[in-house]
């Protein structure tokens, strides 16, 4: 206040300077922190997020520079001849982002760390589209200003017992005509193999288990049943994979509480994920289990392209990177006209689980 | 009438009896050499078919497998190592199929001619779905009586300079609740080539523009646009090759010229193809064109499974076989973050065509 103000005597104006200044040099340590890393700028500006830093959008454009950083250098320590690839992009509409991508490598043959901050005005109709609840929304003049954020990734190996994964983490904001802002979150991770190996399966599911259980226990059981119905291959009557978490259109209990549960998601990524990469990487492995890790790549793609609502909205939406939504698809696929393993194979084994989704912990 | 059959005398019903048996000799020639051209007996049987041989609907399934029989024997002859396997199957709701591939030979990569023949009952809105102008049909009971049947090929050659080539010839009918019948028929041939070749582009379109020529001199440029139009992939901002002829949901002037100009198509896909596939399949090629084919696969598959229709509607109905509508990906695939031909390149070459078709004969 003005008698605050005014009051102050020299001294306390001098501490007052001394902590500015060392906030200052607090805050210059900190932003050359996040700059190392971070794999590019952030697309709303480190001084901008940093001053913004008590809002949601802010900390949330942190936690997915944060992750894309993170898992990128996880991957990169994996492969030691490769490296990383770094596109920034801009949004002609607005926004913009950063991807992210490791190429015929000796340990991955593609690997694709992508964020996007993108904002601007939809339609009510494509607003509606991206709610998988489709709720409707009350636009004034027919737009909706919004704002859409998020990591995700798709990590394609070479050898055929490493398997693939998948995560995605993203919070949406939506200005209806009354200023009311809707805003909810999704994600998941999700781990698909050539072969099963149950090892890996429970440490993939166990893993995630734990960074949902910190939060309700009721969560990893719902999301791991969301993962299996969402990641649903129908014409083929198989799942893309052995699962993990999924979840969609989030805005319970709270804001605070559902971005602290998507944190604890985000920095599980790397702990599910390395020690099996780690495992197998150095596998031998026959040209027949190549085969049948190309044709698995086949129906990766025939999901991808066929069922999943986030690359059916990316080609859909004008001004998106095409590039960087197509960056999931394997570097090579296979289809085999009535290609059917022999009974008890291994081949046979994998199928089986994808055709039944088993729970792998209690 | 009466008089007459009750006046004939010993030697006429000698002659309409030596008549007879002739007219039965000659069926059974006839039906002898049917079965040779075909690859498998029909699905609604060579006799039904040859007794009722007026009604069109028995007329363009001997169509549908007479030119599968062509198709197969003119591939088959082009790479003699290898065979066609011939499956025949059954729809569970109402007809069947014969599905004719050959994988893996010396000059094809994967060849797939599919005859199907089915009927059953449709809902109004799968029937809608079925005619590109969405017409609304009405239906006794919700249900449509419906019969669909059609040939349809892709051909993935192994020499990057020999194009690919995808034909599909189809008719339907449906009958509404008061007993009229809609009737149409759809289908078109396209080429799909790795790089360009003016002169493969000229008698490939040419070869088509004098078979619709014989029966309206409009329908080559309106079909060669309609083409270009549907083999659109919207987020590249390219076609899927140098087009040819596409037409669906015709049913005009009458039933019998549509048929012809359907049949004078069918007849001209070997004339259209087998050409250009004699003049390349012995070419030299580098790694580096391989390369590029099977990238352009890639967009083969991105067509097929996110915009194609026939895909689309396969995939989403019940009782269809996958194995069947899934015969048209390719073997193999490939997808590369960022890649872009340098200028002036033969892969920039093509790509321009695609960006912007162009006519090849006037």
């Amino acid at each position: 206040g003005a008698l605050g103000g005014l009051g102050l005597g020299l001294w306390q104006r001098q501490q007052q300077a001394a902590m500015a200044a060392s906030e200052e040099e607090e805050d210059e340590k900190e932003e050359k922190e996040l700059r190392q890393r971070f794999m590019a700028p952030p697309v709303s500006g480190l001084r901008e997020l940093r001053r913004r830093r008590r809002e949601l959008r802010s900390r949330m454009e942190l936690l997915i520079m944060e992750t894309q950083g993170e898992v990128c250098r996880a991957l990169a320590a994996l492969d030691p001849g490769a490296t990383f690839a770094v596109d920034t992009w801009e949004r002609k509409e607005g926004g913009g982002g950063i991807s992210c991508v490791l190429q015929d490598g000796e340990v991955f043959e593609k690997a694709g760390v992508n964020v996007s901050v993108v904002f601007g005005l939809l339609s009510e109709e494509a607003a509606r589209q991206m709610r998988s609840r489709g709720k409707a929304l009350k636009a004034k003049d027919g737009k909706l200003p919004f704002c859409a954020m998020g990591v995700s990734s798709v990590i394609h190996p070479k050898n055929p017992h490493v398997p693939t994964m998948h995560f995605n983490y993203r919070y949406f904001e939506i200005e209806e005509a009354d200023g009311t802002k809707q805003w909810w979150f999704g994600g998941g991770t999700d781990l698909t193999p050539t072969y099963l190996n149950e090892e890996d399966a429970v440490h993939f599911h166990q893993t995630l288990k734990e960074a949902c259980d910190k939060h309700d226990l009721k969560l990893y059981p719902k999301y791991k049943k969301w993962c299996d119905d969402y990641f649903y291959i129908k014409h083929r009557g198989e799942r893309r994979g052995i699962g993990g978490i999924f979840f969609d259109d989030v805005d319970s209990p709270s804001k605070e509480e559902v971005f602290q549960f998507v944190k604890s998601c985000a920095k599980a990524v790397v702990p599910c994920y390395v020690p099996i990469v780690k495992r197998h990487c150095h596998d031998s492995f026959t040209p027949e289990e190549k085969l049948w890790q190309q044709l698995r790549r086949g129906r990766y793609v025939e999901f991808n392209l066929v069922y999943d609502r986030g690359t059916k909205f990316g080609l859909l939406t004008p001004g998106s990177r095409i590039e960087s939504i197509l960056m999931s698809l394997p570097l090579t696929a296979r289809w085999e006209y009535m290609h059917t393993p022999p009974e008890s194979s291994k081949e046979a084994e994998i199928l089986e689980v994808l055709r039944n989704p088993k729970d792998w912990v209690h």
